[in-house]
């Protein structure tokens, strides 16, 4: 690492010789690996970007210049090269750096995203809002294929080329999402980059021509040539018929290659694409063989590439959720499963192996992932819609206009609920619960653990449920039984009884409720009884369940994972302050600012809703 | 009207000979301009549609078939056609028809939508269910030009391209959305259809090929060739690169044409898209010369074109914020003006006209709208983005991921908030206070009339203002005096006192907190003193007038044009029950369903919230 150490930032990159810069990639590689071999993070996208990064920062003039990361758990290098070398060690820890780019952690880092498919309308901000300041830097947007089949890039792309501000978008294209890329796009990139004569065209412009502005007149030759045989203004490339000017491809992990290709394209004005094809997990051969696995790894050896085994703990509620909705598609040809490229990540390609023609890929297109399964519904289907719960952010309207207002009966099942830990404050899931609930037409609920969710997500195929939001977190449940079991079927808005008391009741929805009810259980032990009811559903909410608490009770306690504001504490204020009933309500849940990476334990300890701070609630309540 | 009046559904069409479709084309142009003259409408963009939806009834096998109209308000025609020809008369009124396409009004309504861009992922879905249950079906989505620049549009064409479910899409390309389309895809699409040559190349194989499956032989052919001439397979339009067999463009106002193309489309599999050419307002000579007036001219004169005038009433909000930006505008040069494609419709024209260059029509992309916005303020800007409260919820994860996490300043402005009246259920902006209120960082602000709106907008260019919205209803305000004044600056989460009075307690935000003050004046002439707070801030709360509120008061009255489940309501509730206060809250507001349509007076006493309901409120806590 004898380069890498010398690199404090991107001042230090611009004396350096061809050599030193391949060099400096394979020991940022390795640099990248052993950190990660320990401290988990997204390996495989940063590995591919490692020579889009320095390329950027030795011909650019950063951070005057401004790259955006799209998304931003390519930025690894871009991070280390900027000041972060050392605090990379902590990446993803809490209070060390962010997994991905932060505004507030770096003046490099030009915008924020932990969300796919914001670069370009972000990038073109930045650029405009510099043309109008009369200032002259430029603006990089750096978008991986995968993020290019949102919508919203879409739209981005559709208004850069309109308004001609200069501005230079990458498409790093390694061909694959976190599972395969899915998507006409992407069959129309891998089409057009593998035609045997586009390519012998490429080779005879880019490699025969040799340096110089050459090439580029000779492109613009061949595709004015192109135009004169139509004689027609017919573009010849998607990007150009949005109004880019199309470059590549080109291999993106050639860092001479890519130097000199920037150097050249940062003074040609208006909108410009650069397609760049780079390898996921590229210089790292366990991570480009299985470029799925390799996403993010976990621990792993550096050496072997040897993945350190999990704990063995309880079954992951995915796996409860891809098995569940398997065998529901077993018993019922109604049943469809939707992911927006999270297949593997919510565990539906169980179902698409035994299914692969009831079960939907569509891509990172969380919007048209629901209304697709809106039509679905409308066609007579079940379908069982898995977004992140924060993702699916980006399908609020179509939750609203497409399913709930036509009370179409889609089951929208929010992955990623409530705190998710490592990956931080874009990605926790603390919205759904508070900004759904004012919603009409839908039911919302969140299963305590496994049996539970296996038991939900069956309730919600049969008549008396409609459009149907389930959601429950990241990772392991609680160790609760339910491979194999008889389904049972749940009312809708019927809350469990899970521990008698007066005088305090905690009210708590979903997983959560396994701390409160360890908390209950060490206020038993003390002398207090406390009443616990698991709400289950947040909507309907179940009315017997809270007359009953607050008869009982003048101290509520609400436990949720996820945003106090208008969630199960402002279901339950409603409720005490509809009816004057003057109970004390102490709500525990996300607070209302956004969290940022750590733990799970660290974080649910932050927020204040552990085993632990419950326990301290019923107590002060007591006093 | 002769042969109108004969057709009661579209088993009528099925034996009219081609004069007779021509005829009926000018009767339903005849009785939709009619109708609309007195009951008003979306009459430009449907008058441009009557072909399509002839020669698609005529064509296809309705209901069994299924058409997705995409905006819904082009959809007149194909109303009257299907049994609603009596009904239309009562178009948009209080238990009339709607004037959106609604699966609960009619079986030929295959997909609702008010919304735009949702046609390709609805009729895929209804296509993809149908194939699977061994169906037969045809589907086809009905999308404006302008509707193609949602984002969402592009991700059904993304993921249909590659399904290969059949499928036809018809891009209705008027060329103009509301007001002028913008974007890259609509300067490739005027590029495309107005290309010389290109005419030229349709015109030979269009019109001297003669009937028969000829023309397609050859289409196919030319379109082998030009592969042929580059010996790859890059596709020659944006269409063909996602996967779609393009054919086109065709005179979608030819209705002879029309049924022809779709009689032959009809059996080709795959993904197909048919470019028909409209002309918006097409056949009424006032419409067509002035195509954004006429979008939804209000009543009129059918005779003359002559427009009913305004009542005279007060200012519109929408003026008051479209005369204010300009002003800010003037005072520094930081201010930006954003609108995704509603210049006239929200008055940003007005400082469009004033500065064009720091003002940015963005078309139909609620997202990039406001991510673009967010770049924008990481620029150094301080942009105003306007969007309707209901199509904000496409921007919701922007709000959240570009602009809240990031403490970005964009002041977001939203029109329509609350109730809108005739447009219905799609277009009340029902959910924004309630659904953004659990966002961190925010100042969610409503004014009560035109001059808290000047001052608002004023104020949260201020330092102490962040991330901002504004929301505010459509139409007049209350008549108070704005233009001109001396701007003052609203401290950030202060409320107003409005009146004085015990017992009882009225919180209020926005425009019907004049209802609200009418009520307490009628209650204050029956004796009884109602204390009024105007709470202009929904986040952050004014803590101190709650406070007094609930000391002064044990009944609380909330009253907002709004979703009560989560909305002022809530946040009032919050603050009542975590204080263990006891005092008995009546929500009044949008209640806990979708509102359709109805004259807002209408729609505001069915919801319970106009002067008379807040007084009968106040009277029944009296008692």
């Amino acid at each position: 690492m004898a380069l890498l150490e010398r690199i404090d930032s991107p001042a230090d990159l611009k004396g350096l010789s061809t050599d030193e810069l391949r060099t400096l990639c394979a020991e940022l590689r390795r640099y990248m690996i052993d950190c990660c071999a320990e401290n988990p993070g997204h390996l495989g996208s940063s590995l591919g970007a490692v020579e889009i990064a320095v390329a950027l920062h030795k011909v650019f003039d950063t951070p005057n210049d401004g790259i955006v990361w799209d998304v931003g758990h390519q930025a690894y290098a871009h991070k280390i090269l900027t000041g972060r070398r050392e605090s990379f060690r902590n990446n993803r820890r809490m209070g060390g750096i962010s997994g991905f780019p932060r505004r507030s952690e770096s003046p490099y880092d030009a915008f924020g995203a932990g969300h796919s498919s914001t670069s370009i309308s972000a990038a073109l901000g930045l650029a405009v809002a510099d043309k109008l300041r009369g200032g002259h830097n430029h603006y990089v947007a750096v978008i991986g294929d995968g993020a290019l089949s949102g919508g919203l890039a879409f739209e981005g792309l559709n208004n850069a080329g309109v308004l001609k501000t200069d501005l230079l978008v990458i498409l790093n294209d390694n061909q694959i999402a976190i599972d395969r890329n899915n998507g006409a796009m992407h069959e129309y990139l891998v089409r057009f980059t593998t035609s045997r004569s586009y390519n012998q065209l490429k080779a005879r412009i880019w490699d025969r021509m040799g340096e110089g502005r050459l090439r580029y007149i000779i492109q613009g030759l061949v595709r004015r040539l192109k135009r004169l045989i139509f004689r027609d203004r017919q573009a010849f490339n998607l990007f150009d018929a949005l109004g880019f000017r199309y470059f590549g491809p080109v291999d993106g992990n050639d860092i001479v290659g890519m130097t000199e290709i920037l150097s050249r394209l940062k003074d040609i004005p208006g909108p410009k694409l650069l397609h760049a094809m780079t390898v996921k997990g590229k210089g790292y051969g366990p991570a480009e063989a299985d470029q799925t696995t390799w996403h993010a790894p976990g621990r792993f050896d550096p050496q072997t590439g040897e993945r350190a085994k999990g704990k063995g703990g309880a079954d992951k509620y995915q796996v409860v959720f891809g098995q569940t909705v398997t065998e529901l598609a077993e018993k019922d040809s109604r049943i469809i499963g939707i992911t927006p490229a999270m297949a593997s990540g919510c565990s539906i390609d169980i179902m698409m192996k035994a299914f692969p023609e009831r079960t939907f890929d569509v891509g990172i297109a969380e919007q048209h992932a629901l209304t697709f399964a809106a039509g679905l519904a409308a066609g007579g289907m079940i379908p069982f819609c898995n977004i992140y719960s924060s993702f699916s952010q980006r399908a609020f309207d179509s939750l609203v206009h497409d399913v709930a207002l036509q009370g179409l009966k889609v089951i929208l099942c929010l992955d990623r609920g409530g705190i998710v830990g490592e990956d931080g404050a874009t990605h926790h899931g603390a919205f759904d619960m508070a900004s759904y609930r004012p919603i009409p037409n839908l039911i919302i609920a969140s299963p305590m653990n496994e049996r539970e969710l296996r038991n939900l997500l069956y309730s919600a195929t049969g008549e008396e449920y409609g459009a149907t939001v389930i959601r429950y977190p990241r990772g392991e449940g609680a160790g609760v039984p339910w491979r194999g079991e008889e389904f049972s079927s749940i009312p809708v808005g019927k809350a469990r009884l899970l521990h008698e008391g007066r005088g305090i009741a905690v009210l708590s929805i979903g997983p959560v409720g396994g701390a409160a009810a360890e908390a209950v259980r060490r206020a038993a032990d003390e002398g207090i009884e406390v009443l616990h009811y698991d709400m289950r559903f947040i909507k309907p909410l179940d009315s017997e369940a809270l007359a009953d608490a607050c008869s009982r009770a003048d101290h509520i306690i609400t436990v949720e994972d996820g945003a106090i504001t208008g969630g199960l504490h402002g279901a339950v204020a409603e409720y005490i302050a509809d009816n004057g009933l003057g109970c004390k309500l102490t709500p525990l849940g996300i607070p209302d600012r956004f969290i940022e990476h750590g733990t799970p334990a660290q974080l649910y300890s932050e927020c204040g809703f552990d085993a632990e701070a419950i326990l301290r609630a019923i107590k002060d309540e007591k006093r």
